[in-house]
C-alpha cells in the first residue's frame, strides 16, 4: 500500500466546499475501510504527518491536532472551577481525552463514539493522539452519543461535542433537542462546548448554533481555534455554561499544564472575536492582563 | 477567456509548500501577463471572488482581503498616536492604502511598488481593493522600495512592508540592512510592520525576522492575522517601534473606523500568541479589558 516514490506523486484532496479544495501529498496509505457508519482512511502525509479522514474529510493530523484539541478541551475545563467528570461525544481519535487528563482534578473521562473502528484505527496508527485511551480514568463506550446524553442526569462537569461536520451521522448533534439534553446531563456548574464550523464559509451555522445555545444555557459564548487543515483559517467553537463566564476567569484558575497552543492569554484571545464574527453572534469583551 | 461551464471545471492550484496545495475553482480568467518582474494572473473564483496571483502565489482575494489588509494597517496606525505620513512598500493592489486613509490624521500615503503592471491590473479588475489609489492624499511611485527607503530620512510615521514571499523580487525586503534603513526613514515615534509568513510552516523565518527586528528597533513585537487563503491558518506580522508599545495602548487611542475584522479587542488578541509561536519569539502579555 505504499505510495512512496520520487516520480509518482500521490495527493489526497478534500473539497472543503464545492469550490475550494485542500491537497496533501501522501507518502503512504496506512488504513482504509468502510465502517458501518463512514469511510475511514489514514494516510501518512509529507507536510502534516499522519492524517485521519472520515468520508473524505480531514479530521485531524499529527502536525496540527494540538490546536483543535487544546482549544476544545482547555477552554471549558478552565471555565469550570474543578472539573472531575468529563464527557466527550465523538472524538474517537482520543485527542481531547489526552488533553482532559492533564487537569489534575479530572477523575473520569467518558468517551462515547458511535464508531468503534475509528477508535481502533486511531489506537493503531495515531498513537501520539490516542495514547490516553487506555488510561484507567477513561471509559470508552461504543454507542450513540445522543441516546447516551439523553439518559444522563446531572452527571458531567464538562461535556465536549467533538462531532464531524453536520452531515451524515453527526446531524443530530447540531439540534436544540440534543443541547437541551446536554443541559440536563451537566452538573450544577457545568460547561459544554461544540465545534461549530467556519464563520467565513458557514456563517449561518455559527449564528444558528450560538442562538440555540443562548436560548438554552444561562451563558453562551463563541470562541475560535485556528486550524490549518480546516477551511477558513478561523474555526468557531460554541460554549454554554450554567454559572461561570469564560470571559471573566480569575488568574488563579489557570492550571500549570503542558501545552503547545493554549495559555491564559490564548484563552482570552480566543473570545476576542473579529468584527465579522462578532456581528454574527454578539460582542464579547474578554479581560486580559492584570 | 471564460471558463464558465457546468461540465468543464477549471481550478487554480497553488502549491503552498512542496507537499501542500490550495485549489480554488475558477469561473473566468480576467488577466494574465508576464510583467518585467513576475507572472500576474487575475481570476474570478466561485468561493473567494476575484483573486490576484503573482508567480502563481495567492496575493489577495475579494472575500478575505479585509483580514490581511486591516491587520497590516490598523495595528501599526493605532500604535502611533497620530500618524500623518504612511509609506507602503509593495502592496500594489491598494488594500493597505485604502485602510490607512480611514485614519483621520493621515495626510499622505506613499505607495512604492516596483511593478506598475500590478497596480494597473488591480485598478482595472479589483476596484473594491484598489479604490483609494486615486485619492489626492496618495502618491504612487513605481520604483525599487529598497532604494526609496535608503534615501528617505525621518520621513514617515508608519512604514508597512507588504511584500510577496521571500523569493524573487522581495528577497531584499527581508534583510537587516533594509530594516536599518527603515529605522532611519521613520520619524521620532515611528512604527514599522512587515508580513512574516506562517509560524507553523516557516518557523525559522518568523524567528529570524523577529530577532533582526529586536536588534534594530527599541520595541519589537509579533502579532497574527488569520488569512484563509495563506497556508497555516495563522500568519505572522512583525512590528518594530521606536517609542510606543502596541501591547499597552490607552483605550482612547482607538479610532472609530469602519472595519470587518479589526477592533481594539482584536488588536490585543493578535498579540496573545499561541505557545508554539511565543516559543519562537517571546512572551507577550497584552492588556485587555477596562
Amino acid at each position: 500500500m505504499t505510495e512512496a516514490s520520487k516520480k509518482v506523486e500521490m495527493w489526497f484532496t478534500e473539497r472543503q466546499t464545492p469550490h475550494l479544495a485542500i491537497s496533501l501529498r501522501v507518502k503512504e496509505t496506512l488504513a482504509r475501510e468502510t465502517t458501518p457508519y463512514q469511510e475511514l482512511a489514514i494516510m501518512e502525509t509529507y507536510e502534516f504527518g499522519t492524517l485521519l479522514t472520515l468520508d473524505g474529510i480531514v479530521q485531524t493530523t499529527v502536525k496540527d491536532e494540538f490546536i483543535y484539541h487544546e482549544q476544545m478541551t482547555h477552554v471549558p475545563l478552565h471555565t469550570h472551577p474543578e472539573p472531575k467528570t468529563v464527557l466527550v461525544i465523538g472524538g474517537g481519535d482520543g485527542g481531547i481525552v489526552r488533553e482532559a487528563l492533564k487537569h489534575p482534578s479530572v477523575e473520569k473521562v467518558v468517551l462515547v463514539d458511535i464508531d468503534e473502528r475509528v477508535i481502533e484505527a486511531c489506537k493503531k496508527h495515531l498513537p501520539t493522539i490516542s495514547c490516553a485511551l487506555d488510561d484507567p480514568r477513561v471509559e470508552v463506550r461504543i454507542e450513540d452519543g445522543i441516546r447516551f446524553v439523553k439518559e444522563a442526569r446531572n452527571a458531567f462537569d464538562v461535556i465536549i461535542i467533538d462531532s464531524t461536520d453536520p452531515v451524515g451521522p453527526a446531524v443530530g448533534l447540531f439540534t436544540a433537542d440534543f443541547y437541551r439534553a446536554v443541559l440536563d446531563a451537566l452538573t450544577a456548574e457545568g460547561v459544554v462546548v461544540t465545534q461549530t464550523e467556519s464563520p467565513l464559509l458557514n456563517p449561518d451555522m455559527v449564528k444558528r448554533v450560538f442562538e440555540t445555545f443562548a436560548g438554552i444555557f444561562p451563558i453562551a459564548r463563541v470562541y475560535t481555534a485556528e486550524v490549518p487543515t480546516y477551511p477558513g483559517a478561523i474555526w468557531a467553537i460554541t460554549l454554554g455554561s450554567k454559572v461561570h463566564d469564560p470571559l471573566e476567569l480569575p488568574a488563579e484558575r489557570f492550571r500549570d499544564i503542558e501545552t503547545k497552543f493554549y495559555t491564559p492569554w490564548v484563552h482570552m484571545r480566543s473570545f476576542a472575536l473579529p468584527r465579522f464574527v462578532e456581528e454574527l453572534v454578539q460582542e464579547q469583551r474578554p479581560r486580559f492582563g492584570r
